[in-house]
Parts: C-alpha cells; structure tokens; sequence
C-alpha cells in the first residue's frame, strides 16, 4: 500500500493525493446527511482523464479498492468509504471543464466534475436548455447525475439523466479509456454500453465525461397550483392536462396536506395560494410561444377540470415571481421535514394508475400499525415517484422512533410497493443503504444477471465494492 | 441432434416444430432482401414465454446455436440462420398477445411477435398513440424492434424503439425467464439490463414481451415541404423550426434533388408540390390543440425561414389527404430507387451540424472516383440520420457496379462517417452485414467491453453466433 501510494503520489503531484493526518479528508469520507462515516486510505484528485486512467491501473496493480465521488451529495451512501482505511476515494471534483458546446447539435460535452449548476448555465450562456434539474444542483456534478441516473422536477417531459446523456467518456476497471463521446441521436452499432454505465454507481467504470442533450428554451415557463379532493382525481387532472398541453406539461408535482402543513409550522413567511386540501398539486408549462399562450392553456385545462370535479380550487401564477412562489413551496418540503425532526425516507416508484390504491391501503397499515404516525407524501406524481415519508407521531421523540421502528417501516412500505409492482428506488439509487434491500427483493434472475455484468466488467471486485451489489 | 430434435417436438407439439422436408422452410431462411440465405436445422415456434425457455435449455443442454426471428424484416441479415443446417430458428411469430393496457399509467404490454401495427391499433382503440413508425409496421414484429433499437420517422419527437420501452420480459442463453416487464417511469435499482438488451440483435437473450410507452394522440397532424438551397439552410431551418414549436416537431425529412427525381421516373401519379431544387425538407407538426393552431405555427415557421432566406419556397397542407401524400413522396422513395437498380445503401447518422460539410466532402469524393454516380440522399435530418445511397451511373448495369465497386464505396463512405465522428449503422443494426465493419472501426476498448459481456451472459456462445459481434 505505501508503494501504491508513493506511485500516486508521483502521479498526481502537488494537491492530487491528500492523506491524513496532513489533510483533513472529512469532507470526503462522511455523506452530507451524516449517515455514513468512513475512512480514505487516500484521495486522489486526478485533473484529467488520462490521470483517471493511470490512478485506476496503478489501483488494480495493487488491488486497492476505488470508490468514486462527485459532489458528495448522495442519499444512499454510495460515494463515501468503508471504515476500513484500504480504499481510495477518487474525487472527480477537478474535472470540471466545459470541452464543447454544438447548438446545431444542441449538444454539450461536460467533464464529469462539473457541477449540475454549471452545466445549466453553460447551456443557457447560449441560449439553450438543459433540463436536469434537482435541489443540490449548486454542488452535484454530472458524473454523479449519471452514475446514479438522477432524476428530479423536469423528468416528466424530458426524462432522467439518461434519457439526457447521448455519450460518455469511461474510465474501466483495468484503466482502459472507453471514449464513447458520441453527439449522435442514433447509433445502432453493438451493445449500449453507455445505459450500462449510467445508474451503476461506480461498480462497473468512473465516468469522466458525457455528451448531453440540449434543448430550444421555451419562451415562458408558467406554474399553477391545483387542489384535489383525493389521488384519483389528481389523476384526472395529469390526464386531462397531458391530452390538451402534451409535452408542453413539464411538471406535475404532488403535496399531501400534511406537507403543507409542516410548511405553514416552520416557514410561515412562505405563501400558500389554495386553502388546506388533501392533496395539492403543481403543475409548470413550458410554453415555446408565449406567456400568453400558456395562460389560455392553464385556462383551459382549469376550468376542464373544475367542471370535471377533479379539482375543487385552483390558482394560477401571474407572474415569474408567483411561479417561483409555487416552486419554492414544493422545494421546501425536505427542509420543513428535517426540522420536525428524523424521519424515514422512501424513494418509491409506481405505476400511476396503482397509485390511489397504494396510499389508501399503506397509509391505513401503518396508522394502524403505528398509531399516530404522520405521512409527508410528496413527489412527482407525473412520474408514479412518490417520496412516501413517515414521520413519528406528534410528541414522539424522533430518534427513537427511528431507533424501535425504522426497519418495520420498511419492510412494510417495500412489501407494498413490491405488491403494487413498483420500486424501492426510483430515483436515489442503492449505494450502501439500500443494498440488502435489493438482494432480497430483486428477482434471482436480474441479480444474477448483473453480477455476471459485474465480474465480467470488474473481475477483480475493486470498483465501489459493497455498492449496489 | 436428433435427440434434441424429438425433444423439441416434444416440447412444443403440432406446428411448434417445423423440418424440411415435411415443410418448406424457405421464408423463414432467406431475408426478404434477397440477400441471405441460409439453412435451419428445424424451426421451432414456441407459443409461450415458458415454451421459448424450455426451447432455449434444450439447446443449451445439446450445446445447438440458436437464430432468434420476428417479421423477418431486417436489413443486415442478423435473423436468418447460417448455411450449416445446425442452428434452430426461433420464430416469435405465435406469441402475439396483447398482455395488458393501462390507460392511466400510459403503457401497453405486448407480446415480441406482435406486428408493430397491432401495437399501433392496440394504442389507438383506447384514444392513445404508440409512435414508433417504419416502412415495415404491417409485417416487423416489436420484438424485432427493440432487439435492433428500429428508428423511423419520429424520432425526433419520441425517440428510438430504445426510448419507447419500460421493461422487458427476456429468456436467458440458460433458459431462465427474466421478469422485468415494469411500467416504471423511475426505476434505479441496479443495472439497465434492459437496454443491455435493447439492440443487442438476440446475441444475448430473447425478447419475449416489453412493457411500451403511449402517449396522449394529438388532435391535429399537419405537414408542410419546404425547398432549401443547401444543407446549411436545412439545419437553420431545422432550429427555428425547434424553437417554435418545440416538441410539437415531429418529423424533419429530407429528400435530395435526385430522390425526387426519380419518384418522378418510376412513380409519375405522385403529385410534387414545389419545383425541383437541392434539397427539399417535409416537416411535421403534432398539434394537441388544433389544426388550425398547428397551421399558424407553420405560417410562423416559414414565414419567417423565408424572410430570413432558408427557404426559397413552401407548401403547407391543407387536409389530411395533402399530408399524406407528403409522406407517401417520401416513403417512395426507397421503392424508386429499387425500380432504377440495385444500389449500395449506407445508413448513416452524424452529428447535424457536421452534415453539411460531410456531404460536400463525400459527394465530391465519390463523383471524382466513380464517375457519373448518382447520390440519392435522403433521411431522418431532425435525427442526423441519413439514408446515403450511391446508385449507379446512367447506363451502367447495377449489379457490375455493385460487383466492382461495393467495398470501395463503403470504405470511402465509412471512412468519411468515421472522420466526421458519425456511425456506420445509425438506425439498422450490424447483424451479418457490417460485423466486419463493426469489428474493424469500433474502438478496441469498446469491443472488449462488449466481448466480456457476451462471453458473461452466452458463455456457450449459442445465442445468434456470428452476428454483431
């Protein structure tokens, strides 16, 4: 080990491999919510593809272990070190140049290191779109977008991170760079090895770079918030919505009233438009021609529906101010929940029309099994993605309700959702808390499938090991 | 083999198993281009997903290579057998139900041997739209689709066959059923096996159903052709295009001067709104308001194209019939072209904005070496794929020319594609016909990946051999 590390030392230079007790590595061995906490042999920042590439073989010589990190703002402790003190933690965060921006192409070719932030605004410097956009945009980078096939508020219209994604650069196992930087719509020449890349979380290859997708910027983005009587009816509303606006429907966002509630407790200065309902939603248009043209839309899809009964109040934003009002209430949620205290996550996933049915007969289990528990239900139900979160009852101190019931919780919610054929994961991934989880629900055909991807890719176990799989 | 023979026919009962002599095997052996032929040890035509499993053990066990089929509507000869009489042909011709419609959820689970025009209708009984289009629909089957990732004419709003599906049901090279027919719009757990599959050209398991996408209809369709003096105008016109309408684009075709001269030959009825000149654009608009909205924004569009001189001409339909037969000048033109000859087709893709300059290049290239050759240049721009094809000169006898001067013509074609960073195969796949071209011109580090993963997934090696890969 002290001779890996002399050998990346020569390697990376001055300010490229920072080791303890010298360095500080904190910042780069714990997950930013604090759930997980390990130990770096080392961090090795390499500047370049080709340093990637020589810190990956120099690792596999040596047999050491490589976990990738972008911006560290992961949810399921996938980019953080084990305890061990024998893995690096390989930091893309140098790697942040903007190598092309082709508008008639409407493509962008980003190193993985760049920040989601950056990436937008180097689109928007030009005039054009790029569309992923989630709340840790400032400090997330690309290559974790993609390593974890981020999704967020845009996904309805534009897709996840890989529907965003037409080529990568890869980094493999053996130090081997794959330049996949391909700006092309359509290529049928052999076996997707980019869709195999994204979403395996540094188990399979270090993504370095990326070619993405632009799009036109529409000339207004307007937002309403709608109020249902209950799911079916928001429903109704999607449909309804999706019929007369199409892909002009870019958001479509879900809020119990209990959401709002934490809302109104812990940021009363925040606005809110409709009166207490079961369930709000939010719904943006992208309009290419303009704000006019999107509030005769709201207009018409509005009143469609408050004649329909599927909504019983609605208000539309007036002005770019209002709109980021609205979006602001939706945004908040995670920070209203955190304050209330610890609370139980689930990243679920399912298919629309089960939706109704899976909140009715879930919440009902778990109010009977946990009385007085408290549900923030909240997400991008244009997507079946719910962030199905539960809260200890009032008065209950968090801790340890977490501590007696989290993994009854759990297994509650996951038996469910497997019921209602959906996903434990829909948009954060497996990382290290949801592991087991995967290995005990995910069917023995796929698990076998991709551990035989996993061998072939990375025989020796070094990439991410004890991630995903 | 005669064991395995009697197991089949055990397996599979009257009609499942299919041998010459008793039966003529001959369209199932032969590609519909006349290009291959081959000859199959026996046809097996499972009825079932089980069915198709236990044909799959059966030949893992006896160590037989087996030849995946749906419509048998190829291009590159990736499913007909081999001329050795010992591979089985697995036609997916009697699994063609439709599993399941979920309206709300916007999916359609069907069966690999449905045509895609009974998963179009299936879509369209319900009000809804399943978008995947080609030349082929009444015969290809969707299995055949996704194991080629098929294109066709909206892409550029939908995507390929790729972007349309949700999940797969896939029989393994051992026989095992894999279950991933999810209708999940979020789903990050684990590896994207099911675009590992997608493209893969039955090389690596067999589709046997897929859970698809649909969309809400739109209530108007509308064309328009445009004349561009030159590509650059095409592209210009290509961008405003985008930032008016957005995704409510969704066709963008081309057609050169010689593509239209020849449905002037060979199909006279066929009525040609504009006078002859370099290249003529036909667009397409999706309306989900009106048709009378969808034919302002093509007043806008071209209005504007021609103030600012991207266009020296244009025709806007003005009935559905008027659209129709827009399209149909531009489906016809592959027919005229066989009617002219024999030709040498590259389907190719690049990036847009390098298209202009690489058909310069390329046409000039070809017009020094091969005096009198006549380019018929047509295709998907809005998708940078172009379907570049060298006819003959006037005069000369198609299969002399073919005979002389195929090999050159693609590798001065390909060498270009290459230099201009496109692809060799932009919508078509490898299959027999460019496994050379795939093996020469794709990176080393690439087909190792994709080595590794084949020998992972059919380490016998008995899935589809000798295509692709």
């Amino acid at each position: 080990m002290m001779t890996a590390l002399s050998e990346l030392q020569a390697l990376l230079g001055e300010g490229g491999l920072l080791q303890a007790p010298t360095h500080d590595l904190a910042a780069y061995e714990k997950d930013w919510r604090g759930r997980y906490r390990g130990r770096a042999l080392a961090v090795a920042r390499p500047a370049s593809t080709e340093q990637v590439a020589q810190v990956l073989r120099c690792c596999a010589r040596h047999g050491i272990a490589v976990v990738p990190q972008g911006g560290n703002t992961g949810l399921v402790g996938g980019g953080v070190p084990d305890g061990s003190g024998r893995q690096i933690l390989l930091s893309l965060q140098r790697m942040q140049a903007v190598r092309a921006l082709d508008a008639h192409n409407l493509t962008l070719t980003v190193e993985a290191g760049c920040t989601l932030q950056a990436v937008q605004d180097a689109a928007a410097a030009q005039g054009l779109l790029f569309p992923l956009s989630l709340a840790s945009q400032g400090s997330c980078t690309l290559g974790g977008n993609l390593a974890s096939n981020a999704g967020g508020t845009q996904v309805l219209r534009y897709g996840n991170a890989r529907e965003l994604c037409l080529g990568l650069e890869v980094v493999t196992a053996q130090g081997e760079i794959w330049q996949g930087l391909s700006g092309l719509r359509k290529d049928n020449t052999g076996y997707d090895l980019r869709d195999l890349f994204i979403g395996s979380e540094g188990t399979l290859g270090v993504i370095t770079a990326a070619t993405l997708k632009l799009f036109a910027r529409p000339r207004a983005q307007m937002t309403a918030l709608a109020a249902c009587p209950d799911l079916d009816s928001a429903l109704g509303l999607l449909s309804l919505a999706r019929h007369q606006a199409a892909a002009a429907l870019t958001g479509f966002e879900l809020m119990n009233a209990f959401s709002l509630a934490l809302l109104g407790r812990h940021f009363p200065p925040l606005h809110q438009p409709l009166a207490p309902c079961a369930w709000t939603v939010l719904l943006e248009l992208s309009d290419s021609e303009s704000e006019a043209h999107a509030q005769s839309q709201f207009e018409a899809i509005l009143s469609e529906a408050l004649s329909q009964g599927l909504v019983s109040d609605a208000a539309v934003a007036q002005s770019l101010a209002q709109s980021q009002a609205m979006w602001q209430l939706r945004e908040s949620i995670p920070l209203a929940q955190s304050k209330e205290g610890l609370n139980i996550k689930h990243d679920i996933a399912l298919p629309l029309s089960r939706i109704p049915a899976f909140v009715l007969e879930t919440d009902a289990a778990l109010a009977q099994a946990f009385p007085g528990v408290r549900m923030v239900c909240f997400g991008h139900l244009g997507d079946g993605n719910l962030h199905y979160n539960v809260q200890a009852a009032e008065g209950v101190p968090p801790q340890e309700f977490l501590t007696q019931h989290e993994a009854a919780i759990n297994r509650l919610v996951y038996d469910a959702v497997q019921r209602y054929e959906g996903s434990i994961s829909a948009e954060h991934g497996i990382g290290q808390l949801k592991r087991e989880d995967l290995a005990a629900r995910k069917s023995p055909v796929a698990l076998n499938l991709m551990r035989a991807i996993k061998a072939a890719l990375d025989p020796q176990g070094l990439l991410n090991p004890g991630r995903l799989l």
